[in-house]
């Protein structure tokens, strides 16, 4: 069995051996510029320093876009080269490095670019961070709709050397408007006296700029395409979502979601300092701790149930806890299915009725189970007469299926009604739900306690 | 402002219109294939029936990739028919669609299909479904490494006709050893003096198809490629992953990771059975009652504390959920971090204290704060003395700061150990980390009441 090579040692070996430029350069070209980038970060600032004039500005301008913290390396080189390799990479690439730079470099760097690259990495950067536009690239094939196959191929050619993203060829108009796409399969299995119309789509799916990602991804990832064109109100042809992008852009979403799950404002990495981690948990921790403060304050009513009889609070948190899981997993399932699709109102109705049925045959297979097991606890282990701990485990099991139904439900609606008011349900949901489903809980176990254990059966 | 089309309700008409065949193809030929998916939804059983032949099988290939249960209609179609629609789909979307049938008709389609397309299906279908050879597809184009420029190019233009994925043409030696890669923007700008060997990347990424999925999905992101290649052991090419494979397995194994954190198996959709969904949520729902009666039962040890000084009991709630959300947090950060990168074991130990230091600053914070509103509360509304208030608030606010750092702590290292141990931390975690977090928060909160208010100073 052969083992998997690992290529960034063997470039490291190749980098450290004393081959002449040229040959290093010819055993570099055949190394993808991920590997490169990591051996790249293994080396000596000053053996960085001697590679770079090698490599030169285009080929680094394709590893640069590998790597997580470019600045750090971009800092080895001349302003002017750092410009210089900017102009080379794909605009939306070009973006995010620039973002790494303080305010006023990037100003500078900017205004050293060709006037095409500052131009559209300017247009990029005008988009707002929810903004599809701020994903694009200005990388790709454009050619005009009345050209021949012929023709066709050789614009192609001219234009591959410039741009990466060659997989789906662009139709515009002569007044620019966009007219289609051309799958560069067809095109290049296409005959001379073929007609270029032929092949183009012209009802071919498009975003606009301004959409908002979480809006359209949807839409996008279901086209499965290499690339999906951007265009103004006005039919402009502007940019390009690569299936590069769609994986980021996915990725993030997806990411987002995880971690506003776990009460997180943001997706946090290993290299965050602990201000920075601070400022992501605590605002959902503040806002937690109050509405726990709320919820304190409700069990506080019941003081008298505990005082005459201390039993009931140890299942307390049994409750509390199981109410909440079911929550959460009423959450999650909602959260998903709102993302992904757009509901009618039947179907909502539909999922919460669900929903509860759901909380309903669990709560009465976990209520079962806790009403036989808690009372079996009370009754043997905590010297009480059987009539006495099935009642107390009844209380207890009713009030945990009670719960569970509630809490699905609760888990259901909450989410929706954010949905509906254009709040993003997955942040505002889970401290409500928490609090509404703590509520529910302490009120209906404590209450029917209160109710039968001990104004019914006068147990203490 | 133009309004964005809607391409189904255009297709809709179109279909509708009493068009001949000829001229319903060539409109068709304009959209996409999931919106033609989208329209095929929308019209009758016998609609359908009338353009299945229209459309042919090539195109129905396309177009059933694009269908979530694509078995509906194709149980429209002859056996034969939907062999021959088979045959047409990429590898591995022909085995989704193939998977869609029962096993007896699965088997009697591969048979029907020809050879080349059923040995690779039936090789795809071989591999475990968390093995990356499992989402390979068969369609892309190979070529042998001492081709010259212009062969290369009929080679591909040969081979563009029968398989989609042609950004990346694959290169193998004489004995079908793979070779390397040429993207194929390289070879459409190549001259024809060139030699192929230059535009070859012979040390080009790929993954082997045993590999676990989660195991290289991120190393596959990391290139950013249109399509990696899969080799066997012996370096045989058999496969590439797509970027849209890519986007799909990203999109699963985040899915996958967001439903775990929730507390459910697997993700669900909108149109799963009750049945369905408790089998999903029922094994995690009793995990935790057992284990919340574990606790509940050392929560009975401290019935004493709540008989002597009831109003303690109220506080329970905050102290336990404010330990679950801090330990969630950590829990995710943690789980994260450990899928996206490969620990050292000084990493490790680095974001074991950073969790424990948010969480101690976390704590501090929310510990004088609730010590304060809590002694104001307990001194105002519950009439009690300030110093006794304030003695049951600082017992509150010590154990809430006390429950905060090492819930944080126990939410970095229960996941670690669990990857350490080669068992899924998002699974087993959730559960543990609960419970864990729960006694602690119990014992330090009660043991603090017991010692500090009941023993010292005998507040009752």
């Amino acid at each position: 069995m052969n083992v998997k090579p690992n290529y960034a040692e063997e470039l490291l070996e190749i980098l450290h051996s004393s081959l002449s430029n040229e040959e290093l350069l010819d055993r570099l070209s055949d190394y993808h510029e991920n590997d490169i980038a990591d051996a790249l970060s293994q080396l000596t600032e000053d053996e960085r320093k001697k590679l770079y004039p090698v490599l030169g500005a285009e080929r680094l301008a394709e590893i640069f876009t590998y790597i997580d913290d470019p600045d750090e390396y971009l800092k080895e080189l001349d302003l002017d080269k750092v410009a210089k390799v900017i102009s080379y990479m794909d605009s939306d690439d070009a973006v995010d490095v620039l973002d790494e730079f303080d305010d006023s470099t990037q100003e500078k760097l900017v205004e050293m670019l060709d006037e095409e690259a500052s131009h559209d990495i300017r247009m990029i950067q005008s988009y707002e961070d929810d903004e599809i536009g701020s994903k694009m690239t200005t990388n790709f094939i454009v050619i005009y709709h009345d050209l021949t196959i012929r023709q066709a191929m050789r614009e192609l050619v001219r234009q591959a050397g410039d741009n990466d993203n060659i997989s789906t060829v662009y139709v515009v108009d002569r007044k620019d408007v966009f007219y289609g796409a051309i799958d560069l399969k067809d095109l290049i299995i296409a005959r001379e006296r073929d007609s270029l119309d032929d092949i183009i789509s012209t009802s071919y799916p498009y975003v606009t700029d301004h959409e908002k990602i979480s809006d359209c991804i949807e839409d996008i990832k279901d086209y499965a395409e290499d690339s999906i064109p951007v265009l103004t109100d006005k039919k402009m042809l502007i940019g390009v979502i690569t299936s590069q992008d769609i994986v980021e852009v996915v990725d993030d979403e997806m990411g987002d979601d995880y971690a506003k799950l776990a009460g997180l404002t943001a997706e946090e990495d290993l290299n965050e300092t602990t201000k920075e981690s601070m400022k992501k948990r605590l605002p959902w921790l503040v806002v937690l701790l109050f509405l726990g403060i709320g919820v304190s304050s409700v069990v506080g009513v019941f003081e008298t149930v505990v005082a005459t009889l201390p039993i009931v609070m140890a299942f307390q948190s049994l409750i509390l806890d199981m109410a909440g899981n079911v929550g959460t997993q009423s959450l999650a399932v909602t959260i998903r299915v709102l993302m992904d699709e757009n509901l009618t109102g039947a179907q909502k109705l539909h999922l919460a009725i669900k929903e509860m049925r759901v909380g309903f045959m669990n709560g009465l297979v976990l209520g079962t189970v806790s009403f036989l097991l808690v009372g079996c606890y009370i009754w043997l282990l905590k010297p009480n007469p059987a009539n006495h701990a099935f009642l107390i485990s009844g209380c207890v099991g009713f009030s945990l299926m009670a719960a569970m139904v509630i809490s699905s439900l609760v888990g259901t609606l909450i989410p929706m009604f954010f949905h509906k008011i254009k709040v993003d349900p997955a942040v505002a949901s889970g401290p409500l739900i928490t609090t509404v489903n703590d509520l529910v809980a302490v009120i209906t176990y404590y209450g029917l306690a209160w109710i039968l254990l001990i104004q019914t059966f006068h147990l203490a």
